[in-house]
């Protein structure tokens, strides 16, 4: 008999149920007797022993279910240590609650944020198996993430129904695809639906560049340009700003969104029209795509084994297409970005898109 | 041999193109031969005489294609009998190049701004019938528009996609939905989507009420609200106000957009967060569904047939389950709204969706 | 406190959870106390007293959910009034469940059969309110039935996929709608998707003229035809059979199916590559779309009104678009067709599409 | 001034087009001049010197376009060898072609099937670059070909469809997915829509085990079971007899699919009423998902570059991540299989997947 918590923190995305199932059903397959306490709401149920008990009935069904069927929430690491508004012991209150229900391990499914927490926890003597979930695909240790393809799905297909009424209309198209730190999802949803310029926070553009490219579109007698930017894009000017002084900037404008100020300066500088589109939360909402599906299965179902076996302090990552164990210190605290010079980035200048630089 | 001129005007929508399709293979069909002008987007090709000749070809495939094979544009009525900055004389040229190409008839796809000067036309001598053409459904004299039930898919799509977050994350979440006048499009897509409040305007809202039906849910348990906001949403003080002072109340916003006000005043009056997603244009663009495509299709077709028979002066419209001619005068600058009264919005709050009223 | 029973019974099809909780969540609304008694698997549950108490959460999140909640299955009219293999007479059992269960009434949704055994169990006193449910669209007494649009949606998506191949391949593709006796879906997603020929029940069908109409496409340069065809679609040399000698003629096919007769026949007589594609049991389920959402919903509400009024006997349908109630004895035993000289059959041919007649 | 040839043989698939795109897109934007010739259909296109010039327009919105702009066929390889019915040489016809118009090099995207013959051109002194396209991923050399992905969309939403049916209606249901010799598709899209047992050409299936893991499911209450079928799933017995004795065996079905003999067996085994669906060649049609426009259109840049540099006799294809060129004779003949020891397969029987074993 296994005693085993689980829980979903940070912003949610597709497939976190399709993960769990994973887990639960290859240790229900494996014959292993267990019983699984669900923590709702993230971290935060964890802190304040909140929880259900989770059966099979609970995982029928959830395979192609958007959201977590824990809720999930955000709990900052930046002051996990700090006590909460009770003056409660935050890492302590998670450690009592553990030992407590005697739990032989914590399932924890999360982004980068998540992770720290993590380790964390694994620091302090918890046994803990985690699952790479983001839509950003920023999490170092692993190829790919699930929610990952979800949203380039969504994403790809809110560029697509704008492209028509671009092409009617005459326009200049901006959407903002999700990602502060990280361009993979928009950079995958520009080229997946023939964006003309791509703005990414890891090349910094040069707005003379962009309306360059806008241009030379209108010479070549194409009368609309998309462009997808990611909500961390950033211009070579402002790259060089401090952190502090960037932040302080991005409060002072009316919309806090660079689209907005693409958008200002493309139509200050060409005189045509611009639009913005934001398509927002929808991108980590509905039902997975069926890779999402198959992938999250099969890393939970790899958790499972790991839990079996009695492995614990690792995140179940995916590299070079083989589904891997990489400790929870190697992941926690790093940041997958894109690589300016990848082969994907110049594939994608092959093609005629601009990135701005 | 008849000689047609055809244009689409106004914002895009789904099934321009399956529409257009559908008068020149009913005329095809019939044997007739025709040539077929198309002026470039909206009335501004009619204008300045930019036009191009359309086969059999140009229709092929078109049927499943979003947006419009000819553009569009935004031409004011207000201002059609105002000289364009060259001073040109617009409603003379439009009549000049009619008769230059000896035309028997325009067609023209719009809605409502496009019928006033579809009207005018006619007023002038020319032969026009029109195809009620807008995701709103706002048009005089026809139960349906099409577009519409296109529209009604996608932002439904998009308030679902919402749900799981909303549902994870325990937050109140707002979405706009196209609409500066009419809430049909809201009312649909809130009701298939399962949205809990639902504000339009026709039915001016009072906050508080919202406030207490947000916390009639969190009393029955609910942590979460879906609230599906028309971009035309007014609430009963602003109701009063008169045009000019509610549209400059509106421009002193910092987002010129009442989503983010009701935001605003829920997340004072309720602690709980509001986050506000705006899917704006994509509501208009994307392959028009089935059923748009099956009604443009016959309204194209039926007005085939009116130009067959040489009856001008209409638009196809459809009433009470039969396509119809409706005579433009009817037609031009009336508004189909919403009755606060009409049984689907009892059933809506039989349903318990609340209108804030 | 009213005590209501529900089942659905029949082939099951979209919306069917969306239109229980109709009925549910208006009662509810209303402040009326209540216990609702979910009968299993269609009338099988009622007869066999195999039922589970409903409450609030199992009509949450199922708006959107395909299938039923509550299991169905097929009870031949024909032979309920015989015994069953254990000597139970079925009328009578059901009856007293009704009465030994003390329930106020019994909510049924069902298509053609199930619509008759209602009608039997309300002149055998029972009360009675029901809904219309089918893809077919084929009860007698309603403009639409929920689980329709859906299913055009779903069949126009597949005869899309095939125009591709059939477009590169340059192929005659014959893609088989379901509907037995009645065309309005194969109709309806034939049209949206393209198709060149539709075949269906109402309108049988001469090989000569099929063959013609592709041909004529060939001599246009169209390399490929695309054919829906109805399951019940019927030649005009076996529509003059007796029902018997045609039922003796189907089973000897080797494809049970119409479908595979005409592409044999094409084939046959035209030389080109047929293929056919049978998307079956796929067309009744997933997801409803927005449209059904809406209308089930819509008639679940006014279901619970007639509920609370006390009004029973009748069908929630929907004429000239108005929800209405229609005396089951009216529903009952008739069948709704489409009019081979209705307004949409002409426009079809108007836009060039062939019947085969 | 480059002049290249392109072709798309054998079936169909998604993303043909985005792939031609992105061969022409990476040299224009390298600034190269060329004159592409698009051949009809195929190799028969290259055979009869059926061809047409191709344009940017051409290339232009065909990004998301299902199908093949220039038309497909089958040219078996087996007989490529021998005359046509005029006595022609085709293989001398396609080098005559080829010269006859000067090209610099012939693109030919395809399967299995068309890489022989592209082997067999480069062996004849032709200069080939070829692109890995085929819904059932087993072309060797490569991880991933273009069209898969999107197949596992579209086969995933029709098991999905059919789940909602399944269990409401508590039957056995068998949905039969493309692949006659390999299962990757099957094996995804049955992961992804959760079905409960999985039959594939490389695991050679027991129907008594078949019929142990549905009794299995009813016993745990599971009342219904999902099977995905691959075309090609083969018995243990038949595995054992010859390709000759299998063929007939085959032909000798009344459907001649595997899919009726294994739901004929669990019928007559288990008592339960078992239903088949074939959505057949749905599956390679219809819009490619973004992941496959994404992947294609890099395979298409790639093989621009190769072009660029006069680099020729390669497939573009993708290893461990990256892009590659892989020599054409060691892709020609070859068929890559899913290996029964897979991860993947030891992950699905770990999430309770059966496959007959």
């Amino acid at each position: 008999m296994r005693r085993i918590g689980i829980l979903t923190s940070g912003g949610d995305c597709q497939a976190l149920n399709a993960a769990m199932r994973g887990v639960v059903k290859s240790m229900a397959t494996s014959g292993e007797q267990m019983e699984v306490f669900g923590f709702l709401n993230g971290y935060r149920g964890l802190i304040y022993g909140d929880y259900r008990m989770l059966d099979g009935n609970d995982f029928s069904g959830i395979l192609t279910r958007g959201g977590t069927i824990l809720g999930s929430s955000r709990t900052p690491f930046k002051t996990i240590r700090e006590p909460d508004e009770n003056g409660l012991d935050k890492v302590e209150a998670m450690k009592h609650n553990y030992y407590k229900l005697n739990l032989d391990c914590l399932v924890i499914l999360g982004g980068n944020g998540t992770h720290k927490t993590a380790n964390l926890l694994r620091e302090e003597g918890l046994n803990i198996v985690t699952l790479p979930k983001t839509i950003d695909n920023d999490l170092w240790g692993t190829d790919m993430t699930f929610g990952f393809q979800s949203a380039v799905d969504i994403a790809t297909n809110v560029i697509d129904s704008i492209h028509t009424t671009a092409d009617s209309h005459g326009r200049v198209f901006i959407i903002e695809i999700m990602g502060h730190k990280v361009g993979f999802l928009t950079l995958n949803a520009g080229m997946a639906s023939g964006a003309d310029i791509i703005l990414i926070p890891e090349i910094p553009y040069d707005i003379d560049k962009v309306v360059e490219a806008i241009n030379k579109r209108k010479e070549r007698g194409s009368k609309f340009t998309i462009i997808a930017v990611a909500e961390g894009a950033i211009s070579k000017k402002d790259a060089k700003l401090s952190k502090k002084e960037y932040k302080k900037k991005l409060e002072n404008l009316v919309h806090p969104s660079v689209s907005y100020e693409v958008a200002a300066d493309i139509q200050k500088k060409t005189g045509q029209e611009v639009r913005v589109t934001v398509p927002g939360h929808m991108q980590r909402g509905g039902s997975p795509c069926a890779y999402d599906r198959v992938f999250a299965s099969r890393l939970g179902a790899e958790a499972g084994k790991l839990i079996l076996k009695g492995e614990y302090g690792f995140m179940v990552g995916y590299k070079d297409r083989e589904i891997v164990k990489v400790p929870l210190q190697d992941v926690a605290g790093k940041l997958k970005r894109l690589d300016p010079d990848a082969a994907i980035i110049k594939e994608a200048k092959m093609l005629g898109i601009s990135f701005g630089d």
